[in-house]
């Protein structure tokens, strides 16, 4: 078996096309992005990737039927501006190995979609609640920044410090090194205790700016407010009981 | 060294053959369940397999004889009725890689018998004593639950949540998605605890519905007969325990 | 880089060849064995084998002079009895895939050697000092026992429990598998705490009475008894501070 | 993908080339002293290597500039003198294969550059502060080590007990054995505890009289005096709360 499987659907000529990774990570940010963009702009399926370097496993939908775990690229194609393909999926590779392999195969295959640039989406992880998360960037090419900058990216000295870990970090790499494609990752903080679509929604609109589509937001608005409900139930329980802790201290 | 070397003894001309997959797993419902097959219907041994996706490990006999683990395809042919063949074997492939590798090899290899449907068989882990097992189901073709449901496969919404990890996965995923067989896995609920041959049972029977076998079924519902007196007893012995220390506590 | 390089020095014509495992394990049983046979038959290098499969690691002489650790495999040819092959390392493979791929390739390389019989040499842990320790067998063909039983070994039902896990299992299946090569594995007792060379002199004598060989014991006795005292004197000195304790104790 | 990708931007014809390796590890006194030769003696970048050995991680800049993980080598033609590559990087291959894998490829892609020696660096970890650190050595051939002792390196006997594991031993090895290069580890004393510039110019002085290069050791001085001051604080800080304790337990 070849360790990595492209089943590819269409064979679509696209333009200047912008590749961009969403696969599941830090509080999910830049797979719901990703999958939300697909189902928004009614994207098509170009091709699924099955691997060894994906989990031995399947899911099973509420029928009762399987599902093989996979990676997927959707495309469109757009009028007067540059064409789209969006990488999402159940999950990233799980080696090392399968890191470098499932996103060098990627850029192989998408090269002759004319990919001219890579944004990929992730999370950056604050450990606590965020009332209005940021979307930090990185790029390949210091003249980026400056439009990143109009879109709203912010690029404070020193973070993230470690870096970037897998898929979101890799594509860009070796976009960069072994294709000659420039590219940014795009990170919209989270806390990163659950799947994020607040933080999802920042990056959105930070995309959405960049690539200049028209994207209704108004699902993931309400998703993000029916999360932070739950959330700032949850965090004001916390703080009930950690008053009334201190209030019974204060008299015991 | 190949990574999977295949000793074939048997060339049969097989037809819409089906195969069930029962690898050792979750109360060895599974495994149970398919030498119980092997044995009854005096099956004839077609395949082994050998590979460095197993543990480097020989058993060794009552008798001081050594046996390099493996696994084994069996198989038999039926007047007016599908073939089949009978995957069974010591372990699962132990690395994610040996899980693709092994499961895709093996239906790369049966393809030429007119493989037409896997069945897998497998446990699923309930985490505590079940009176009466039912056995949970998941297809690659929604058209399969009705039948399955008619021989007694249940299809609760949201189970397993997990979905399938493994051998009973994997070869589900792969046949439908590589080489475009449909098949379904039939899960035996067990606690988990131990290889566990009442879930084997109740797998069988829906099996054995499934595919209009006739197999004499009084050997297994001995053993879990046996089993059931022997987890009964440590049941009441720690029920027992409980009790005494309860009534000493309501004393103390 | 080839995973497994072989450095092969001589081109000798072996007859009937008998091959013996000695790499390093429990107890260091089987590897001070082999060593000891090498040293005392004055036996030739027939080759070297270095790998990734093995640590990337040197060690360093006394004088301050680098090693890279290898396998090496040496020989003798005896008149009118079967030539003689060993093998000793500093490690065995380190991985499930490595133990596979070093001994096929190690049995792939002796076959034209006229390769006729594999023993492999271990330890049998006990988990507690051994008086006089057993040897027990483990065959690939059950033709081997009753010979075996004549030089002394042992087969009690049931031990190893788990079977031989490691080289000394791994080379004796594939040798049956896949050359069609029968032999045995010699496991001397241990604790397993310690470097011990009294399993290993008992593996010894069993292995010279199978094989005929003169191989002078002496040195060995030696260090067995040396052994004996250093380990008879650290658990008198245990045994004398539990007694002191319970004196104190009693008294206390 | 390759699993190692090398990207060549030179192609110098050096003679009786000296390679030195300074790779991440103990208290990075390799790297600190590889990478502070090439700055002063303004080496030219030879090749850069990707590798899936290497963790699937971008850096980023303080501008916000991804950099792909990477190992570089560098070089310098000398007049009537060795010319000198050197390897440095910001991991050693993460995995056993990629320890040998990195190495191998490493020496085959230099062999053309007329290679003639290997000094790798390194730290020697002794678990607490050195004053004056001694440099440790090892060689693949005995004669070497009266020179080396002429420049200052030790050879103290069972030191380094364990040998040498990863780069700085394994580039060694396969030089030797599978290169016929011979070479040194030259090994900087160091806690262990930090990255430490004190190993890093003991290191580099040995290397120096090594091979004879003028190198300015003033900033790695001062950088050594620096930490040494902080370290030294951190240290009487500790010794100061401990009479504290002390103190305070003599009246308690």
């Amino acid at each position: 078996m070849e360790k990595i499987l492209i089943k590819q659907y269409k064979k679509p000529k696209l333009n200047k096309t912008v590749l961009i990774g969403g696969l599941p990570g830090i509080g999910n940010v830049g797979k719901i992005a990703a999958d939300y963009l697909i189902e928004k702009l009614k994207m098509q399926k170009l091709a699924e990737v099955f691997s060894q370097y994906l989990p031995p496993q399947v899911f099973i939908s509420e029928e009762g039927v399987t599902y093989l775990v996979r990676n997927s690229v959707y495309y469109k194609k757009f009028q007067g501006r540059p064409d789209l393909l969006i990488l999402v999926g159940d999950f990233q590779g799980t080696t090392q190995e399968g890191q470098y392999e499932m996103s060098y195969s990627l850029l192989e295959m998408l090269r002759e979609f004319d990919l001219a640039r890579v944004y990929t989406l992730g999370g950056y992880s604050t450990g606590r609640m965020v009332e209005t998360p940021r979307v930090l960037g990185a790029v390949t090419d210091p003249g980026m920044i400056d439009d990143l900058r109009g879109s709203g990216v912010v690029f404070p000295k020193g973070e993230p410090g470690g870096g970037i870990v897998g898929s979101a970090g890799i594509l860009l790499g070796l976009a960069k090194e072994l294709f000659d494609i420039d590219g940014a990752c795009l990170m919209g903080e989270t806390s990163g205790y659950f799947a994020d679509p607040r933080g999802a929604m920042e990056v959105l609109k930070v995309i959405i700016s960049i690539l200049g589509f028209k994207v209704d937001l108004r699902d993931i608005e309400e998703r993000s407010k029916q999360m932070e409900q739950l959330t700032g139930k949850v965090q004001e329980d916390i703080q009930n009981k950690a008053q009334k802790k201190e209030d019974l201290g204060y008299f015991g």
